[in-house]
C-alpha cells in the first residue's frame, strides 16, 4: 500500500523546523545549517557538501530510507524558493538542473506555473489544493509507490493536522533556535495516532519514529 | 563547589513543562499525570503513588539523583500551590505533613508570608526576590550542598536566562500537550552554554543532560 512518509526533517530542541527570515541568501533564515550539519557528517549526507566521506552509523542508515520507495513528493512553496519567488518566472528551486528527487515533485502554492521537466528524473508541478487533493495527485504519480512530504515545518504540519500521515522520522537537534517555524504547534494528543519510538545518536541527535497505528 | 541543579524535570515533546489551566482539582492543568506517569513505573517513583514496585533501569536511575548532595530547593509559586495559594493563610503546599524536601525550601512569591516548618526536615521560606537574591538565600541555606530548582518551567527558564544553572536534567516524554507553559521560549543558543546528552530510555522517554561549559 502507498504510504504517506515524512523522511529526516530536523527540528531544534524547542520545536524549530527552520527559521526566522528566511531570504535567497539565507534559505533556513537566522538558523543557518545548524539543523543540517548533523546530516554533512555522514557519507549520504557529505555529497551534498561535495564530498564522499563521512560516517556509516545510525545517521547515515536513517538519512539512506529518504529515495527508496519513494514515487513522488509533495512540498511547501516556502521550500521551493526563497519568499516571492513566484513573481521570478525564472525560478526553477534551489537545486540546479538535477535535483536529489528524481521523482514528480507537487509544490503547493497560490500561484501555479506550467510543469518543469527537470534533468534526473525530478519534474515540478505547482498545484493551489488543500492536504487531501494534493496528496490525490501526487500519489497517482507515484504509481503506487510512496509520497514523500518534504516540509517545511508548516506544510507537514497541515498534513498531520489532516490525517493524511502514516509515517514520519523525525530528528531533534540539540540547540535552540528561539524563534522560526513550530513544527508541533496544536496537535496535542498526536501520541494517540502514532506509535513513537526515539533513540539518541552518538553524534547527539535524536532519531524519533512516528508509525501511525494500524497504518 | 555548591551547584544549582534542575533534576528530573519532564517536558512533552512540544516542550509543555506544565499544562492549561491549573488549579486544586488539576495541579497540571489539562496535563493530568501525562508528564509523569513514567516515573510511576520505576521503582523510586512508584512510592509517590503509595507503591514499592517498579522498574530499577535508566529511568529509576535518574530519579535517584533527586536528593543526594542538595541543601536546598528554590520552587515557582506555581509549584507550592493552585492559583490563589497565597490568599489561603493555611495553605501548606501540597505534600502533606511530610513533604518529599527535607531541606530548606524557598518559595518565590510577591505575597510573602511567615516560614513553616513542616516534618522530616523540610522549610518553607517565602520570598520576593530575582533569581540570584532568591539563590543567595538558598545558597546560604544549603551550607555547601548543592540547591535544586524545583519548577515550574517559567522559573527554570528565570534561572536560566539569568545564567545561574550549572547542570540540569530534562526528561522528554513522547506526548504533545498543545499548550501550558513551555521551558525552552527564548533562550536561542543554550547550546553554546551547556555541554548536552542525550539517551533514549526503553520506556520511550529520552533523557537529556546539560552540563554547563566550564562548571
Amino acid at each position: 500500500m502507498s504510504l504517506v512518509r515524512v523522511q529526516h526533517v530536523s527540528i531544534s530542541l524547542d520545536g524549530f523546523g527552520t527559521g526566522e527570515g528566511l531570504s535567497l541568501e539565507a534559505p533556513f533564515g537566522h538558523a543557518g545549517e545548524r539543523l543540517h550539519e548533523w546530516m554533512f557528517k555522514t557519507r549520504w549526507g557529505s555529497r551534498m557538501i561535495g564530498r564522499t566521506d563521512g560516517t556509516r552509523g545510525i545517521d547515515d542508515a536513517f538519512l539512506r530510507l529518504f529515495a527508496p520507495g519513494i514515487g513522488a513528493e509533495i512540498m511547501g512553496a516556502g521550500k521551493f524558493g526563497p519568499p516571492g519567488w513566484h513573481e521570478n518566472p525564472q525560478w526553477q528551486g534551489w537545486w540546479g538542473r538535477n535535483p536529489p528527487f528524481h521523482t514528480p515533485v507537487y509544490v503547493l502554492t497560490h500561484h501555479p506555473r506550467p510543469s518543469i521537466e527537470m534533468e534526473g528524473g525530478t519534474s515540478f508541478h505547482f498545484i493551489d489544493a488543500p492536504p487531501a487533493e494534493a496528496l490525490a495527485a501526487a500519489r497517482k504519480a507515484a504509481n503506487g509507490q510512496d509520497v514523500r512530504l518534504g516540509g517545511g515545518p508548516g506544510m507537514i504540519r497541515d498534513f498531520i493536522a489532516a490525517g493524511l500521515v502514516d509515517h514520519m522520522h523525525i530528528v531533534v537537534v540539540p540547540i535552540l533556535l528561539g524563534r522560526g517555524v513550530r513544527l508541533w504547534d496544536n496537535l496535542e494528543g498526536l501520541e494517540n495516532m502514532f506509535e513513537i519510538e526515539a533513540v539518541a545518536s552518538p553524534s547527539g541527535v535524536m532519531h524519533m519514529t512516528f508509525s501511525r497505528r494500524g497504518a
